[in-house]
């Protein structure tokens, strides 16, 4: 069966959940799924830091139920689980640096309020089927690459720490409640819709801001080698994580459609802009000290097991990308 | 230079704090820091459902500063780690089953308050030398045994994904920060002064005061195969990981005087307690679910690195650990 006709089986007229839906995987997942038919619903806090923007469900506002709530607040979680058949559990604090300023913050959003949302579908709805997004942030530095699930976990940040244990806290409610969780460590993801007024959610939005904007942009480091994937694909991902069964109880790196250095992904960006220009320049003492330098996944697992490929190029990807925001830039600076 | 040198070297009239220092562990520790001519000081929060006892400093009282104070509450963590040389970081929630009933709590204590204690160390104290107790149990079960320091992590209760997060702070502010750490992943720790009026730190306790008191106990299972760590032994571990440089942001597996099944180590309660019996029964369905079966580990690393050795037999820490609660069970119950 294609995935688009086992998508359309899964998710016409069912319920779906999705903590962090105005951010930038959230809403591009809400507006799929809302294709597919789906009667979606929307649990976001539009926390400023955060990647919440009402924008990004744009021209679709009437086709999904959105709460401006916030994940951590516990009481409100029975009503928001109850009578969902799936939940997709994007909430987060994504940005490494804010995790080291202000630890506790996200402690409280990507560990208590993890735990909270699966105590509440626990005791108000056992039978919901979750996936969570995870990071490869917590490998840490890679001892080899590409790196695969069984590579050892040592996160450079607090926020991959919480995150790491976000990811367990699924793992375990699956296996011991019966709470079918799958987890899927997310790389770079870059889009449309993706956050470009700062560098809390990825350095490609401001690098995308600042050539759109004709402005210089800088680039750290520059040879670090990476994989992105582009926003559609790991769309793809998540209904394929929460729709098979093989997925219940485990772990998949996405990988990505293409890996490249940073020097040749800005010089990507500045090809899709039409122009523009960056400076390299070495890492700052504070985020060197968090930084993985070259990353790239192993996503055999998920290819393997679900079937899942990244079906656009990295060039591809920017480009897409570069073409959204021409149009929508100034909706989210 | 031999060990007792080194410590005292390095302890004699150094200042060092002990969290969860009137607990089992916790004070072992503080008895044998005070030998060595250590200032000790003890933060305990004395909850009747952990490990603190006052009755554990007997006859030592005076020579000890303790505070009953709770290290959830952060106000006070700056004045405690304040002026110390070392930190024994051992507070903590230890009960595999009540971190399922009650995870919050578990998560207060063994996530939240380790990142208070950190970052009170940052801020106020970033030249004190850090030792971390962690668990076997962030392994779950075992995938091959030995058991060494790269087994995958797939912690299968709370308690093991929140210790897991704090041994991770623990290095991450060793690294990032240069707050020196070490961490040590202990297995089932027996000895004088362990609890032993219920399983919540080991169900040995229970059997020992069964034993003790005449009564029959039960031995849930009973082949699985586990090591177990004098106390002693595990007091010698955690004054090597402070004093030694090779130690610093590393972690190592403690290991045992022995590898016997729950039924060798049930006969061995009874032999030393001059008589008594026991059952052998199923696990019970809610427990099953978080029991790790076999578990022993490798402990070459911190033979290697630090030159730690058990030294005590497990015939032998059966032997004392009975001959203590003889005397002192009235004081445990």
């Amino acid at each position: 069966m294609s995935n688009q006709r086992l998508f359309r089986q899964k998710f016409t007229g069912r319920r779906v959940l999705i903590t962090g839906g105005l951010g930038f995987i959230g809403s591009n997942l809400a507006r799929e799924l809302v294709r597919l038919g789906a009667r979606v619903t929307i649990v976001d806090c539009l926390a400023p830091a955060y990647g919440g923007n009402r924008r990004n469900l744009a021209g679709l506002s009437r086709r999904v139920r959105v709460h401006i709530a916030d994940v951590r607040d516990r009481k409100k979680l029975p009503g928001f689980v109850r009578g969902q058949d799936y939940l997709f559990n994007l909430a987060g604090q994504t940005s490494h640096m804010d995790s080291m300023s202000d630890p506790d913050t996200d402690l409280e959003i990507n560990c208590r309020a993890q735990l909270s949302i699966l105590e509440a579908c626990r005791h108000h709805n056992p039978g919901i089927r979750v996936v969570f997004a995870s990071t490869r942030q917590i490998y840490g530095r890679p001892e080899y690459l590409p790196v695969d699930e069984r590579h050892p976990l040592r996160p450079v940040d607090v926020n991959g720490i919480n995150k790491l244990a976000g990811e367990e806290y699924h793992l375990l409610y699956s296996d011991v409640y019966g709470i079918r969780s799958s987890v899927l460590r997310l790389t770079n993801t870059i889009g449309p819709r993706m956050r470009v007024k700062d560098a809390r959610q990825t350095f490609v939005g401001v690098w995308i801001k600042q050539a759109l904007s004709g402005q210089p942009f800088e680039v750290w480091g520059g040879a670090q080698r990476r994989d992105f994937t582009f926003v559609d694909d790991a769309v793809e991902a998540l209904l394929l994580a929460a729709t098979r069964r093989e997925a219940v109880g485990r772990v998949f790196n996405l990988g990505g459609c293409g890996r490249v250095s940073l020097r040749q992904l800005a010089d990507m960006v500045i090809a899709a802009a039409g122009g523009g220009r960056y400076t390299v320049r070495k890492f700052p003492a504070d985020r060197k000290k968090i930084d993985i330098g070259d990353y790239y996944a192993d996503d055999g697992l998920i290819r393997r097991e679900l079937g899942w490929r990244p079906r656009t190029d990295i060039r591809t990807a920017v480009g897409r990308t570069v073409v959204f925001f021409r149009a929508e830039l100034p909706h989210y600076l």
